[in-house]
């Protein structure tokens, strides 16, 4: 046992700047049941991918701060943007209670170069994240060859942010994001964007039941349960964990909003400021 | 080949008194992308549940008349009901055209027998499907010595059929099925009704990572495949397929409730009549 490490019975944090992460928290309840936790949607700065690098350090250095001071035992971000721009910032603020983050992007990177038979890989996500290049770096940091394709889907997170995602538009324009990744033969798709997970069925349908799809709710899960074990700070009980919500914006409509995402009930969302 | 096999192709024909045969449909379309689909929901008779054997028969017999005069090289029977009573009845109709009939039940039990670690198995379907028996004598036909725990779920699928299934007495309804599975340490739960896979995550997080869930969609389509393949009548190109609706009863409904079920837009849902 680590004397400095965090308490195993403290709640493991994720923060997003809206409901998008609640994706990755969704894995997590699935995957590690028994865990406690604590989710973070920024909504009052929502989105995150509008925001410039020093901005996003900034963001994430404050949610890190509060939910380390509010007690917690791990941290995930579960937002491209701010895992892209803010991890290192992060992990200096939590360095100093012991705690570990994690973060969107390498995760997937990992489990993607480790599935793909071929060795072709395909990334689907936002216009920032591809043009930002955060996957094609951490593909490369994988210590084997792979031929990357990424495809930026401009829409696709608007329209499923927007409600209900099955409309005949819809399938027109995740078919035709699936095209390139077709004719490019990857085996293996990164979901390069937490909402993305609430189309997977179509994207599987699109690209042919033979190639894979990595979510990053379903990386970060494995990730962490892997950090859990390592420190020994995983729950200490079998019991089924609780979850619960706080948002910096407004809490109704976070609500109404991330039940859809959550496929879970979310219960109260508490209201928070995050200013200071 | 086989001169006297359907034309591969025709569609692969899915038939249920409403909506939750789309579950099968949807993880059809997901696995085997290339084929056609043409889905038959009896509406007018809705549910097939409170009915008698001889009105079972009638049903799956008429429906298998149907598909098959309009061109079908697999039926697939995506109700319990209608597979306990009807399965043989149909298969003696489509046996005439060469077409071969797979039901839910049979699928599941046998992929639960080749996964289960323990042989500790559970079954959560309704409780007309509990008692009439029919997961228990499948799995007693699967050569391997087997526990299985049944779990009665009378209120879940009007539950899912009713609306978002997202809400805490679903959440608690869920909850309290699953604990008798718990605590029968089953490594392994069929679900047993057409619904279910709707709230799987929930089912997921409530029984445990461990658990492996056999929904009945996922077990027919690997049946499927293996009866196309073997017959040689799979979809002749690798383009992605088509499918359509047909109903008995309320198209609009249909159409409306459908599309949650398969998570997919339906298109056009087209009348038919099939009293005669």
């Amino acid at each position: 046992v680590n004397p400095s490490a965090p308490d195993p019975s403290l709640p493991i944090a994720v923060f997003d700047s809206g409901v998008g992460g609640l994706t990755v928290l969704h894995e997590c309840l699935v995957s590690l049941p028994e865990e406690d936790y604590l989710y973070l949607g920024d909504d009052a700065r929502f989105p995150y991918g509008a925001k410039s690098d020093a901005e996003l350090r900034e963001c994430s250095e404050r949610n890190t701060r509060y939910l380390v001071d509010r007690g917690a035992k791990l941290i995930v971000i579960a937002c491209n943007s701010a895992a892209s721009a803010g991890l290192e910032t992060a992990r200096e603020i939590a360095a100093g209670s012991g705690v570990e983050v994690v973060a969107v992007i390498e995760p997937e990177a990992e489990i993607a170069a480790a599935i793909t038979d071929s060795g072709r890989v395909g990334v689907l996500a936002t216009r920032a994240t591809v043009e930002g290049g955060a996957y094609l770096r951490a593909l490369g940091r994988q210590h084997r060859e792979l031929t990357v394709t990424q495809v930026a889907a401009p829409d696709l997170a608007a329209i499923i942010q927007r409600g209900f995602p099955f409309s005949e538009s819809v399938v027109e324009t995740v078919r035709s994001y699936c095209a390139p990744l077709r004719r490019a033969y990857v085996d293996t798709v990164i979901l390069g964007c937490t909402h993305y997970p609430l189309v997977a069925p179509m994207l599987q349908r699109f690209l042919g039941r033979q190639v894979r799809l990595v979510t990053a709710g379903h990386a970060l899960a494995a990730t962490a349960q892997r950090l859990l074990e390592s420190g020994g700070i995983a729950a200490p009980d079998t019991e089924e964990g609780s979850y619960r919500f706080l948002c910096t914006g407004n809490p109704a409509s976070f609500r109404e909003l991330g039940t859809r995402f959550l496929q879970l009930p979310l219960g109260d969302v508490e209201l928070v400021d995050l200013r200071t």
